[in-house]
């Protein structure tokens, strides 16, 4: 059910876009009891101009390497799991090369009845 | 008002996204109430690596070319007429090719205040 | 703590998306009190085919080169001050060649806790 979308500078190899997206979905498997297999990410490719990240916001050091992780998830999740949400993503992508300063992450939570996965079911609908 | 962005595998003609971008807004028109010419849709081409969908969640058998449909609307359509949505897009993207596996619908809901439609101003705000 | 995506046709240069980015910035900084150096800023470039923008819904006369600015941003903010947004983000966009009828703005709401400007950590999230 999350769908996440991920924004990163050129420059990736195929490998490494597969890395970054295991990355996240094993972040959430691990804290946000998201499901196995529940894996659906799409990434976009960036030149300087096109991803523009404040370098100090908040005093969090950034790089030009910075990275955006945008999560469309459901509703209901407490703040404690966001925020091992947050930090087990960081150090999963510092795996992969990611700086824990150069991970911007953006949740934006919806109802169940606001999936389908596929043959035009809503599959998370609570059944009426 | 509804904001369509849609995630495709590249390859596909001009023509071929302009059908994609009208399946989704006639299905939006036929069962959500959207008003005739609220077309907006952003598609997104994607080579394999950036455009991960899991092959078998929830027992649905996806392809490679499976794409994904995320649909930012108004907060307020009952489940039944969510129902009916993913069940109409997925018939309409049949008739350009889209295997009805192969189609992720997420949707986004917002309050009127939400959208400006052009010249700043904010044309779905509840007068004052 | 906004993220904004702009899609925009193809053709500007570097200075011109940085200088798209600097109008929705400043414009959310003037309106929406929003903390200098928040400049969170994803650009995206299409064809024609890809960036299907309706021409004359709600009466206004949409060109080819009309763009898509969807900022997501922490709830609270009162329709009077999305309004004020509207319309400083067009006037600052016409300064850079962007017609007011041109500019689509869709704003999708979050809780504070729905962010991590980095190191893992959801800095805007209440203190418990």
């Amino acid at each position: 059910m999350p769908l996440v979308r991920i924004d990163v500078p050129r420059g990736r190899s195929a490998d490494q876009h597969h890395a970054l997206g295991e990355a996240v979905y094993q972040a959430m498997v691990q804290t946000l009891n998201v499901p196995a297999n529940d894996r659906f990410i799409v990434i976009q490719e960036h030149g300087p101009s096109t991803l523009q990240i404040d370098p100090s916001y908040l005093g969090v050091a950034r790089s030009p390497n910075a990275i955006v992780v945008q999560v469309t998830l459901n509703a209901g999740r407490t703040v404690e799991l966001k925020r091992a949400f947050y930090a087990r993503t960081v150090e999963l992508l510092a795996e992969q090369g990611v700086r824990p300063e150069d991970v911007l992450i953006s949740l934006i939570e919806v109802v169940k009845e606001n999936w389908s996965f596929g043959m035009g079911q809503a599959q998370y609908a609570p059944v009426e």
